[in-house]
């Protein structure tokens, strides 16, 4: 059986490829080597790791001041994950359809894929690629929340590692994986907990409603004079407060539908950095952790590049296949749409790159449970009848 | 005849009443006061302007330096356009509805009412109200398509008047009225110059493009910093100064449906202030006078609360009626209804209050031409034809 053989392994350190050498690659690549890991890191572009690939690994300070001995530093994906137990995949979300089709036909029976975080839609999306896969269905494959660290690029060959987080949430898909899955991870030296499913780590992407808004909201003084303002005291003022609090509330009725449990940004604000305030303005405002946060610097930003068409775009769909509306995000979508003359619409995560065209709420949970799609599922269920098995075990 | 006496009034210099007194109507009804002109100043609040009515009129400082005696300063309407010859209305769009419904049954026969400007479908939605008057076949009303002068408020009792235009484009509504409504206005000492109708009036409202979604896109920043920066030259970025060209190319595509001719954004940026460039930006940083328009210093202004609702709505809606879509104006207009939390879809001029629900383009043109609705049509064209007039005549 083959789980049992991924079982036999995990006393031994799992061996991680790190795919992306951005800011929160090479935090979780410096990370994992300096506890003892063997790490190779991923970057689509050599150029941009070269001195890290020269001195064979990467300066790490803040929280932990040491050298991390990286075992392959490569553009080539085959390269990166071959022998490697667990793929942490920490790339901007608009890439990983196309980190899915480069990685995909290399990968091997038994190996696990995290997706750091998956935003909105990732696994799925992920999923629709693994699919083509010989062995998908002996491969695990899964998405946090958001990401562990807070990193920063401090110079070619360093990072600084300012903060591990206490906990991120994770799931499988389809989550009849999940115990599995959290095996795998506990490989690492991270603390995760298991979240339902993925529409729950799908749905809990804050940085969807905390990033778009208020960047588009202050785009022109933004563009005109390069930023040189604080992102969550100065962009989000009352009004933009006001209105992300609108478009949260569209989130979580949208996440009643899919969900058991729904974390609103208060919430959620309250609880990682123990906001205070009953507006949304007022808890950023008393968070000491945002005074340092800047502006980007012009519109070619992740903060509406990833997160309109990999946060906003998949929520709304999720909305009309609950039939909820969300007039909210789709006037901020639909105002990215305008103001960087792009559709964001077509080639944001759709029910189409999702893989839920069709579905209806009910269906949808049971897809992201079983990883079958509703036509399976008698056939599915005859099987685990016939075995007395739960759904879950197969 | 009416129109008779009316023309044998003309060579009298004419008695005028300003309704509203704001930065606007206190410089116009300086101008006319020292010019000679017996005029009426009123404002819906007399608080507002105290030290006038104390003063018996206004210091005009600026391109004049002068004190204009005015003849009456009141807040009852009745008694301010009481033997009054033509009067300006010169208030918010937004107030054009109240005040039609407070003048109209004070009208006397042979009035003329200018709307100065009527933003888009000022006289359109003011005829509405009209139509309940007696005698409104026998009041002359038409709308300009901008303000005459630059002013500004200087003090309880002052006003700054800088510019005074080269011209400015006025129509009647119907415009059948047109030469009559010119020959009226040929009284004041101001120059205009005839539009074919009040949708090309209408329809050249630049500043619903300048205004709303600079102001809109700069809104996070404006608010939490209360302005402090040039609305031209630096909320008008590059990107949204492309956003406003694609807005104004569809303000354009409209037009064509109903006017003969209509003036591009660039092209009367370069008409009026002898701008340079090839794109909107370009232009707006090579006019010297916008160098001095500071920015809004709340999102309660006059950018967004008038020229959404009495600029951007109207323009989307005609493109409705001419089956020509307007993306980029509705995504500026959803976005200001959200941030604003309020509908300006229903409480704009609409085809409701426009008075123009289930007309075609053609219908339309023939309404603002005669001033009959279709159904009248038959009627009309029979009267003209036994009479041997044209419908211009009746």
């Amino acid at each position: 059986m083959l789980w049992s053989a991924l079982e036999n392994k995990i006393v031994d350190p799992a061996r991680v490829a790190v795919i992306g050498a951005g800011h929160a690659g090479r935090g979780l690549a410096g990370y994992l080597a300096i506890h003892g890991f063997d790490v190779s890191l991923y970057n689509r572009s050599i150029a941009n790791v070269k001195r890290i690939s020269k001195r064979g690994g990467i300066k790490v300070h803040g929280l932990f001041e040491a050298f991390a001995n990286l075992s392959l530093v490569t553009d080539d994906i085959a390269k990166a994950i071959e022998d490697r137990d667990i793929l942490i995949i920490i790339v901007p979300a608009q890439a990983h359809n196309f980190i899915a089709k480069s990685m995909v036909p290399h990968l091997k029976s038994g190996q696990t894929i995290l997706l750091m975080p998956g935003r909105t839609g990732g696994a799925l999306e992920f999923a629709r690629v693994l699919r083509s896969h010989p062995y998908s269905d002996e491969i695990l494959l899964g998405e946090a929340q958001t990401y562990s660290f807070v990193s920063r690029i401090t110079g070619p060959d360093s990072v600084l590692i300012s903060k591990v987080k206490n906990s991120t949430k994770v799931s499988a898909f389809p989550a009849s994986h999940n115990r599995r899955f959290m095996r795998s991870l506990r490989r690492l030296p991270i603390t995760f907990n298991m979240a339902d499913d993925v529409m729950e780590t799908s749905l809990g992407n804050v940085g969807a409603m905390l990033h778009p808004t208020p960047t588009i909201l202050s785009a022109g003084l933004l563009e005109s004079k390069e930023g040189g303002y604080n992102h969550y005291h100065d962009a989000i003022s009352e009004s933009v407060g006001r209105l992300v609090e609108r478009m949260d509330a569209e989130r979580i009725s949208v996440s009643r539908e899919f969900v058991s449990q729904s974390v609103s940004l208060l919430e959620w604000l309250r609880s990682t950095y123990d906001a205070e305030g009953t507006t949304l303005r007022e808890c950023i405002r008393s968070i000491d952790a945002y005074d340092d946060v800047g502006s980007p610097s012009s519109l070619n930003h992740r903060y509406v590049l990833e997160d309109v068409p990999t946060g906003l775009v998949p929520i709304s769909y999720f909305g009309r296949i609950a039939e909820i509306e969300t007039p909210a995000m789709d006037a901020v979508i639909n105002m990215a749409c305008q103001l960087y003359d792009y559709d964001f619409w077509s080639s944001g995560r759709n029910l189409g790159s999702l893989g839920l065209e069709g579905l209806n709420p009910t269906e949808v949970r049971e897809y992201v449970r079983t990883g079958f799609m509703p036509e399976k599922y008698p056939e599915l269920h005859e099987i685990s009848d016939v075995l007395g098995l739960e759904v879950d075990e197969i």
